[in-house]
């Protein structure tokens, strides 16, 4: 095993157009085309888990190897979500010796809250 | 046609479970089902699209038959969009003699954006 990537490449988190804020006026198709494709990514159960998971881990990413026993899945149903949020640009990877580590992308979550919430999070 | 209820009944907003904060601790797979029904719903950018007319349209809810031609569906389209995020707890129904009209649940679309942010939104 290198410590080339193994799997996935680390895609760019989601473009400004992506989070377009969706309740202040109505948004155009494309934006909503984008905004429904990261919704999509966190439409599955365990892709929710997986997310909520790796947020909540302490620094430095979270191992696959780590991630299959909490959700109750392969590891290869668990690469196939991960592959999912990775390329919806929620989660970066990172390769170390054997294993992809996974992180939050900063500001992904951010960013989609704020769509649904206009200028004012939380003021709606 | 009468003033009864014509195509859906006007649901509860998503329960407190349905919004348990996905980033501050795993989440347990019955929220994380819940939130990823919530996520489904908004998986598709005809529906993004209408929770974002309905958002920003003033006051009174807005009438299925305004709805159609900003995206460009036929109106049983929509109005199976519409039942998706009526029964989503996204939107509430109420009839006026024809017809349905459609209104942003309180607090739904800010319930979502903080199981997203955890309790300090857009803090992370």
């Amino acid at each position: 095993m290198t410590a080339t990537r193994e799997l996935l490449p680390t895609v760019a988190p989601p473009s400004g157009a992506c989070c377009a804020p969706m309740v202040r006026e109505a948004i155009d198709p494309e934006p909503a085309r984008e905004l429904a494709h990261a919704f999509k990514a966190l439409s599955d159960p365990a892709r929710v888990q997986l997310v909520s998971i790796i947020a909540a881990h302490d620094g430095g990413g979270a191992c696959v190897c780590d991630l299959t026993e909490p959700v109750g899945l392969s590891q290869p149903t668990v690469s196939h979500h991960l592959k999912i949020l990775v390329e919806a640009g929620f989660l970066t990877r990172t390769q170390r010796g054997k294993w992809g580590y996974y992180a939050i992308t900063p500001g992904s979550l951010d960013r989609i809250a704020e769509s649904l919430t206009g200028a004012s999070p939380l003021g709606r």
